[in-house]
């Protein structure tokens, strides 16, 4: 059992923290959104009316926030985590953000004797949910070994990927990826159905095969019924291939294929697809081609 | 039991020839090379002069060819096939070939009272040795019914995927998406690699994930290692992006992450590769960063 | 003064015949459309009803034919060129083709003793009328030399680039430059006016930078004003990027940003503005982006 | 004449400056490099030992310094000119820095009653010994007609483009148009050279069509010898490819070449090119095809 300041109660952060609530732990919350910190009171954690509140006795504090200007205002402003907890602590970041930011904050922590580890996850909403999601750490092993007990209420696949930053490039490798391949099974979605190539035998072949994935294991359905609730939103998605390109141009490596895949899911913000799930991109590949 | 005529016995065609014999087939074959049609004989096999040999009686012909110029010369040519064989026979083409190479042939077979189906696989030597192909069959249900028996001899995964080409399309589909996250996966492990973090972790992570694909699954070890035995070879795969790109074109749309792809394979036979397993695309995207 | 078959009076052809009529020379003309022959007669040519009549007793044979397919028949074919002249006949093909095509027709010229040129012109129907084409020719010097009267009749920058197909290579090059660089005037046009600059004073100051070229000299004022008429077609140029891709794969080289270039071209076509100039790539840009 | 305060001198500022004090204005300037300033002393202008010193008393301040977050501190930090200059003071800001950069430049400026405008140059090192650069501003009308004297003494193309950041667009833009066309110019001339085709006879006929571009007229001679002596760096292209990727997220737009081509100035990087002149994109696309 912990004592947990939590910081970012939103559609991850509130499940994640009633999930910890659920196993033991003793979690104070904020949100800058009061209804959010209602929230989490109901499902059995401590409101705090502030940041300073949320952290004040914390062992451990956990932040999951949109996206790296809010971690460095949370955890580095004057009035921050930073500022507001004790030597000792543990800094858990769960957010998905830039692994520069993210080694900017354990640089910070260090000076104050602050141990920070960078958490991010995948596996969406449903996985907060059902406490399964994929946490990919970058950070000191023994804070790792720490943290692994609060991990381990949180998610299924836990995996120390390397020092600071780490697990943030992992993430933005995670994210490339199922961006490239929700681009590429929507090309193939085009090149069949233009074709007179029935989608749904086509792509069960596909999935068969060597060319079988997640993407097409969970979403092919759906795609071709062209039904795109989310899921993990076209927004989040931009956000994310963002920090992709962000996170090749700090370690010096071009990614082509990954350039064009972020113009992708840039045309559909750009189209309006925002809100709708990430494999929203058919609706880009086939306007191209008009279909 | 069918009295088949093999045309083309290479890698490919010798296992399933071989796998038809044993099965119980009448199989006589015929190739370019004379070793190849002595292999035959010693598994079991009818050794056959000349392509008119091989298909002199058959009720079934299968060709397996390397390329569209190939079973079009084998096919239509003034001492082809159409012109051997007597009306009524089924002709199995098994090479992958342009979509619409297999819909002219199927138009001039029609016109000779030959039933024709375009039927290339996936699963590469292994799945050719194991019987264990994928098979994706395009043409008239009744012939693909009459062809089933013998697609149950050589594959595991066995689908009608629609009329004259579309078996074709499938397989263009399949292999535009296979190279495609060759590529993916190489720019995250050079994504991971430069940014210090441990690659097989990293895929560990990515492959229990949304991220997760049947190329991760079967190649992050070898790729992680640099090692590149075929397998299936970049220059097979360059012919195949470029049917992609040809099909995508035949059915008038626009492919621009395939595009992409298609450039990389090419880099990859261009810097000599051509031998070595398709996953030698993560040797041009590292090499793109002087990796 | 020579005496010249010329085959295909479409839209340069004419224009074209027309000009060497106009010089002087002895033409006789055959298209497959009777009222394009008929033009050439009232122009000052001579009539022929067919291939035959139009090549007989020439000492130079011009094709201005539409695709590879096209001159492979005319010139290949069993009733074609090659069969019908005597040796010592320079056959100059000006129709833009596959390089490779250009070196089959050289080849099979030289077996027949008739010396072949394959010079492709750039400049468009205006460039036609007025006789200022580009030409670029492939082959062999003396002919280059022996046909520059001729060229001279048509075109005012004429150059001899190389021997059999370089004429096609220049012109695949000169095609990938041109579609590439209406691509990125398209996406700077899209950048500007979303960013709420004046697209018209934008591109003045890059017209009179490093960034100015010959397209934003010609075509900033209609593609701004979102006018497109031709002009030089996408049909066309989507053809000519086949060529380009094809060009690239005969030699051996990876063209990255052309793969991409092509696939922006085929998305115009797709959504239905084949006939529209090819600036309208502007269209298609803009479309990804919802403006 | 005005008295100008002048912060950033580097290779382009130092001859601004120099420029500056020859037409006649009474320049104060800074740089954190002291040799800077001794060389601008020499030059007739006044050296300043720190920031405050430089804008004291300034009717105009110039700043040309390396990138966004330079530009940011020097104006908007603690002790930025910002804090150090009275109101009405006109604040220039040179540098090709993000659009959103100078909009937040821009409104931090109005606050205190300092008018602003962006106003990136094009042309060089040469631009600015020569005083002929290009030059784009953003800003109110009033704002860039008082600046227009001090303008007319560093460039020759001057031209106001809109509202605040719209300088910075333009940059952006006319940025991708360079490295496209000079990514451009590297897959013609790798295609004519591996074709067999000599590059100087097609570029040749490529610069005098439609193809025409400045790159071509300037650089076509030095690409084909491989000499990179910069001329404009890869590392500082680099970094222009970052903003215009910017530019673009923050306008909402989505850029399928500037991603390719942003990824193969990175690679020109990565491969240890970024001293050369970023024609130098000629060796990644060289490389790709192994060349």
């Amino acid at each position: 059992m912990s004592r947990i300041g939590f910081i970012g109660l939103g559609i991850m952060g509130s499940h994640m923290a009633a999930n910890l609530v659920r196993a033991g732990h003793s979690v104070t919350g904020y949100d800058v959104v009061p209804a959010a910190v209602d929230r989490l009171a109901q499902a059995g954690g401590k409101p705090a009316a502030d940041l300073a509140g949320a952290v004040d006795g914390a062992e451990v504090v956990i932040t999951m926030l949109p996206d790296s200007p809010q971690v460095a205002e949370v955890v580095l402003g004057p009035n921050g985590v930073l500022a507001a907890v004790r030597p000792g602590v543990l800094l858990i970041d769960m957010s998905s953000i830039a692994p520069e930011t993210s080694r900017e904050i354990a640089t910070a922590g260090a000076e104050r004797g602050v141990r920070v580890l960078d958490a991010p996850v995948s596996g969406g909403e449903q996985g907060a949910i059902k406490a399964s999601l994929s946490i990919m750490a970058g950070g000191d092993a023994a804070d790792f070994e720490a943290a692994r007990p609060i991990f381990e209420d949180l998610g299924r696949t836990i995996v120390h990927v390397g020092g600071h930053g780490a697990g943030q490039t992992v993430k933005a490798a995670n994210q490339l990826m199922v961006a490239g391949i929700i681009g590429l099974v929507s090309e193939a979605i085009v090149l069949l159905e233009a074709s007179g190539v029935d989608g749904e035998r086509g792509l069960e072949v596909l999935a068969g095969g060597l060319a079988g994935n997640r993407i097409l294991d969970l979403k092919s359905t759906t795609m071709l019924a062209r039904r795109f609730e989310p899921g993990f939103r076209i927004d989040l998605h931009h956000k994310d291939m963002g920090i992709a390109l962000a996170s090749a141009r700090a370690a010096g490596v071009a990614l082509p294929l990954t350039g064009v895949v972020a113009q992708l899911v840039a045309a559909a913000r750009a189209q309006g697809h925002g809100s709708l799930d990430h494999s929203a991109v058919l609706k880009v590949v086939e306007q191209l081609s008009a279909r």
